[in-house]
């Protein structure tokens, strides 16, 4: 398994040509396809529902399928996407009064857990749930909103999300998403992040994997003992 | 102007693919591509937003786009499905506290403004709002919920229905949505409806332009009068 | 089957032994046990879950039971009462925003199935989904609100409802739920109605049978044509 | 009493005097103030509470106050508004999912009770309650949302809550809200109103006398055979 | 006052005769009676009101009883369950808005107030109310759902919330629920707990007595040095 | 820029005659105008719109306008006070999902934001937005909710607050409301306070001047070093 994984949020692709376009940005060197689920009342904005994450798989794509969960409630749509083939569900702390049962739902399904934070939470969600995470996702810009920059101040909390997890030895990816691109992403690795979701700073560009090779060079400049 | 009008929703052909799907039954003979967008609230499903209609336009469809918004609240929704390049915009009266404000937003947007009904539904809230109405959709299925059939009871509120658009002098098309297909067409033709969603009774076929003919047929058969 | 029907609400039994609470007046004469369930948001008060009808059933009663869901949402709710052993299952046309769904739902669930209408409402509700109701349930107090007499504009409402099923040809039960007692019995009964709630009218007096008989007699009286 | 009833919308004055603003008002004839209370829920604007209702009575205005509430819930702003010295209260039949039971607290507080209709709505909510209201508000355009112009099709409508009232026998007034001034205010009394609120059709003029007495002249050409 | 005490959950007694469950269960040594009251919105289910609470006291109950809200808004709950006879009414952090001042209604009713933590809060919302405190009581599986087993992970909350009650020097009951059985209760003993809620580790044994004895047992092997 | 600062709340002037109440607030020596907006929704009280700030400009008012919004959801409120002429706009964490993205509307509006604690919260919700904000202002009453008395258990927080911002070298205004008078304000200055709210403390006395420049005296006396 790669120490750091590219993952590409499709929400920046053609969505005429999905599945055409998940089979390029893979080949292009992606580990997994990242798809961001909003619901318009979690966030303001509607995007795509588990009927996607299916045609995916019916379309052949077997990479590891990373869905993030902007709705309330959640335990429905865990369900869903569950059974439309996804790998990793996460899913925020304020969209459920009942976190450790979602997380244990997810688990229950067969899939991989994840936690996420908006840029102003604290990671005081993670204490007494981390034995059911398998990925923390830190957002760098606010989920459902358009045109925003990464935000600067979530770079200590990357570093916080680091140390909980190496002190709790157990194998919990770290995901950043929101504003990483080639400028960004370094930064982001040196705080200690290990998958990163990048949208339109792969999707509006022409050549997909020299862009996907570009940003591994800047992690591997950024962090190069562990590269 | 075609006098009646076959809508396949687009929620039934492959997701992977919507480009090309689109284009296909359009070529096949279909008059508008129909959009349901459901946001796990207004009903129990999530299907797809904005985004998906605006790929469809970029990807060269002309046709119209007749969007069904099962959501609320609508008027956020709205503007983005304007923005998008819908066409037909229809909402639900219960959808919202502020109908005519809500048609008159469809309106003001350049759009054309549709109401639902859903099956248990009177026409009651047609009533006072008729001339912004240039759709009527009458649900002959529940919204949102899979593995139903065709609801018989729903044919004659589309009979009335047609009364009250004939009584009223107006150019509104009435369009029926749920379980339209070769049985069932017929009489929905018969009863007064003219324009006619039809998902997998399209798609899952492997002859669209051959499925779409025989719709027809069958609505010539009931109505061979008007065509 | 009796053509008249008292249906004691055991809102109004003693809590403490409802099982014997229910013995006692389907021995006294009644002929079903009415629920009534409030959740605290469709209604400002909190009453009852599945539990305790399930509890009856375990207790041995095998009289129809009669439950009134004032709650929103109700679909899971009709699924817990159904497990639970009931009956009737009515529901307010206000709780849902897919009435003919719930309703099937019901059916579904091999219940039969009531709609409740508020003192305010009108009928318009019941008109597309009469081949589904099996009960017409009229309020003629305002659910879950403390100590309100009857309200006698319900009246005509009853006389409507009842020609609203005369003229469906359908055998659905016409019942009255408010204020229902010695003093107006007759009135509701002349009005049309066939089945009549009862609580602190039967809880609350000593002798049960007496009094279950003494509202037959009521009811005799002004519809002597028809016992 | 005066057959017709002016009833300048305080929403319209300057909030820096609204003390002076109501004396002057009352002085130039108008014959009640009408308060919009809006609360950012039932309409996408918060206007004021109950402490400005309060304060005008603690400013010696002894004339009647009209309030329109668009909020939901309503009970506890009836509750507050009766204590702060309205005379009317009005609500909307979408804002309570009990009508009957909200309308009788309006009357139990010592209230005058209204209920206001969107422009999309019928009238049908009014049919089981007539004998609890004094008023009946249509709104002329839809509340909460700014620069809106008289909505005609509403006209109709006034004619038909006319012939209710009337054929009722019952001393309701019939008020209309929304674009009423010079060149409207004769269409809607024509139509069978007998209560008008106007908002900047007075205050945004330097003579509130000179205007109210125009509008009154409208109203009389208009109706001549009833002033 | 006993140091340990044992608060049978009558959710899991015979709901048809809840007062001999009651009376049985007291008899054969239980401390207090625990009421879990659902409302279908703070968790999915629906259990019972403040009638049975205040049938128990009719029915001749003196002990404790100890309601844990499962409900949201929880203010007029906390009013009918105090006018009900309840002694300590326990409120979660996430269903209200304002905990402070509804831990202060707890106390101005005369009642004892307890804070309730679900498996993956953490104890921060106690930090600014311990003052308030009569109870900190911990979930130990999640609420409202059924089938679930105790969450070990919340063994070191228990910890930390003896440690904070004991740096507090309040008088502070510390209560465990979820799962808590013969071989769990050493554990939770251990942890800190001296309130512990058993639900069908209780009811559903054919001797209540030998049970709760059973219990203490544990408690005192796992604590000698306490008990 | 005084280090001190009064901050009268208009809630408790006379609102027949606001523009003239805040007029002699500010002669009086009053340092800024509070506005509390409540609607109805995160508090249980309905006070004033965006209007009232307007009223306040057009009237002359030049002195800044301290906004604490007590609404939810809060991003269209925003908007509307900052085009009403604020200044400060305070907003609580409970009421918006999107904290970060809300403090940073704030901002781009031109105003200067603050984030609210109500008496139970504990400042986390501070950390991770400290480089967006100009005020923190902690309750000392239940927001919404009369009659209340400072709450004691609050001063501890100040004093917390008073470090979170020394430590962040940041020019954070620290504000108190609630309860706040000539017996209380000594402790809360002492506590580390520099903005201080009063109601009825100043509008219900007859001489404002006299009043202010007693609360000033106390705050003096409190803090004598730093006066």
């Amino acid at each position: 398994m790669k120490e750091f994984w590219i993952a590409p949020s499709i929400l920046a692709a053609d969505f005429a040509r999905l599945g055409a376009e998940a089979e390029q940005v893979l080949a292009a060197g992606a580990d997994v396809i990242h798809i961001d689920v909003m619901d318009n009342h979690y966030v303001p904005n509607l995007t795509m529902g588990p009927q996607f994450c299916k045609a995916l798989r019916s379309h052949g794509i077997t990479a590891p399928i990373d869905v993030h969960l902007m709705v309330t409630p959640v335990d429905a749509m865990i369900q869903a996407f569950a059974e439309a083939g996804a790998d990793y569900i996460s899913i925020h702390p304020e969209a459920t009064l009942h976190l450790d049962r979602s997380l244990q739902l997810i688990k229950d399904l067969g899939c991989k857990a994840g936690l996420v934070f908006n840029p102003a939470s604290t990671l005081d969600a993670a204490r007494y749930v981390l034995d059911k995470l398998d990925l923390i996702l830190l957002m760098s810009v606010n989920p459902g909103f358009g045109g925003q920059r990464f935000i600067p101040s979530v770079l200590p909390k990357v570093a916080a999300a680091r140390k909980l997890i190496d002190d709790s030895g157990r194998a919990i990816r770290l995901e950043v998403d929101g504003g990483v691109n080639l400028e960004t992403i370094g930064q982001v690795a040196a705080a200690g992040a290990d998958m990163f979701v990048a949208g339109t700073a792969i999707f509006a560009q022409s050549d997909y994997r020299a862009t996907i090779e570009a940003l591994r060079r800047e992690i591997a400049q950024a962090v190069p003992n562990r590269h």
